[in-house]
């Protein structure tokens, strides 16, 4: 007798409190950064960003945490695995995690000062609502084997990867344990390849994942024209399609594209009054595609509510959601 | 010879930072916290107080702070004295201060997890955008002399002081050397009365503060009436006129009056196209009024420009200010 899943999606990624701060184009140059990006930074050169930004904002992040949490706040069953260290920021991790509903169950790493810490992500908003985000990993770069979570990894029905995790060797192992097991239990897997740098770090090996390690992919217009090296989305388009992947493509205001089986399908992107911060757009995209295509929507209509929880997040600072996504899922007639 | 102040305002309270979540008003009840006020707790009542609320974000805080960033926002000069921890909450509460302009040199207290840490503010915003809090201490309730800052003290045209602050005898030590200084060096003392409960707690101790000691008062209606024991607002102007200190009164959307040698003149509150967050209010009133005051407005165009302020931090989540407030006070017609 088969056991009832008990979780729509357990997502594994890199445990990171944001440090919010407004900053100017200028600002960026100054400090090196590539508008857009993020950056792997290491202590030294975070503790000197961080000394030259404004005064900071502190909320939860981390890429397939806050899918999780967008997840969560649609009324789904998520959990996260990711690694924290007993400090302050771990703390706030793990009680905004929790307290949004996802199942996370971590042993944390004794931090010591200044040296092992959980890793935070600093984040500077231009005017034009842009992101540009430099990373210093702390503990999360320690990621391994022994942070799976066997009973949360043996109930879900969808296994989510974020991209960044290629960066570490202990992490890239534990994926591949991950991926296994996942699969071992009837259960689909999904990658963001999270960040052109990662694309362009491991286009290889992403492109190996694409025949029979993954279910489902995610990625914006950039990155998967360069996973393809091809000259534009269309042809990118074509040879994501050939893969037999479930591809979930975001191009910002322009909308989406689902590539199924059937072929592509357009969503456009949900209204927006006014974009305040577009940190975690696609995370929460995600979220709502996941969260949809686990509960019984299409994937045209999974890319719709994806759409939804996008908007919510870039109406704000920060990257998980404030809004009640499930009223604003069921208003916007994707359920009953 | 006069030596010419470098500073105009010294601002001394708790270094907090806030901790917000969005709150219902049955958590409130739930909780047995008093909506609207401040109640200080204890680190085990903190830590179920914060288990039972939802995802939260990190942002410097405390009265007093508060009031000196937004001094320095509006391109005065200020300093703040006050004691964190040297956990990552002292480190984000140094770096946020002194990031928008504010001088700030603490001698950071040796930080024991769980045990001594700097100061918290749990922050409950219902949808009202009322704001209900739990603060605990922390190292802040160490406040004492030897956290006086003589240079500061002595070049300060206003030391403005923070009434939570009477809660903790050796602080309380402190405020008493604190008003001598100034007053040897020809400064202002005010005194803002923080809330409800330090006027119940500190009546007498503030009214013989008022025979002497202050040349300024901030209070909001209910504290004023409380400190005097009328039964309405007008007897309390009528009460506060007769100490001759100069008294700032706020009323929330009714605006405020500030009491004068020449009798009381009420000022309208500032336009806020949607109330968001009350958190920080009157901190940012007594900000634009101390600002005012010390770079040559009238009492009376002063208080415009804490309305101003004021109006701009109610905009938003979080109890510093986010827009330009010397461009806003500009635009007021207050400045050329």
């Amino acid at each position: 007798m088969d056991e009832i899943p008990r979780l729509d999606v357990v997502a594994i990624g890199n445990a990171l409190v944001d440090v919010l701060a407004s900053a100017k184009d200028e600002d960026l140059t100054t400090l090196d950064l590539i508008k857009g990006t993020m950056a792997l930074v290491d202590h030294e050169r975070s503790e000197s960003i961080y000394a030259s930004m404004g005064p900071t904002t502190e909320a939860s992040g981390g890429s397939a945490a806050n899918t999780a949490a967008g997840i969560a706040a649609l009324g789904g069953r998520a959990a996260f695995l990711g690694r924290v260290a007993d400090d302050q920021f771990g703390q706030a991790f793990t009680h905004d995690i929790r307290s949004i509903g996802v199942a996370f169950d971590p042993t944390p790493t004794k931090a010591v000062p200044g040296k092992v810490v959980t890793g935070h992500c600093l984040v500077l908003v231009t005017d034009d609502a842009e992101r540009t985000m430099a990373t210093h990993l702390g503990v999360a770069s320690e990621f391994a084997s022994s942070d799976l979570h066997d009973g949360h990894l043996s109930a879900s029905q969808v296994v989510y990867l974020e991209g960044y995790l290629w960066e570490q060797p202990t992490a890239k192992v534990a994926m591949r344990e991950a991926i296994e097991m996942a699969h071992r239990n009837d259960a689909a897997v999904a990658l963001s390849v999270s960040d052109p740098f990662c694309v362009e770090h491991h286009r290889r090996e992403f492109l190996d994942l694409l025949t029979g390690d993954l279910e489902m992919l995610f990625a914006n217009e950039d990155e998967i024209t360069m996973l393809f090296d091809v000259p534009d989305f269309d042809a990118a388009v074509d040879a994501v399609s050939e893969t037999g992947v479930l591809a979930v493509l975001t191009r910002g205001a322009a909308g989406s594209v689902v590539v199924t089986a059937s072929g592509p399908v357009a969503v456009p992107a949900g209204p927006v009054e006014r974009v305040v911060d577009t940190t975690g757009a696609g995370d929460l995209f995600a979220a709502g595609f996941l969260y949809g295509i686990t509960n019984g929507l299409t994937p045209e209509n999974s890319a719709r509510l994806g759409s939804v929880c996008a908007s919510e997040v870039i109406s704000h600072v920060g990257a998980r959601p404030q809004a009640d996504l499930r009223a604003l899922a069921v208003a916007s007639g994707l359920f009953a």
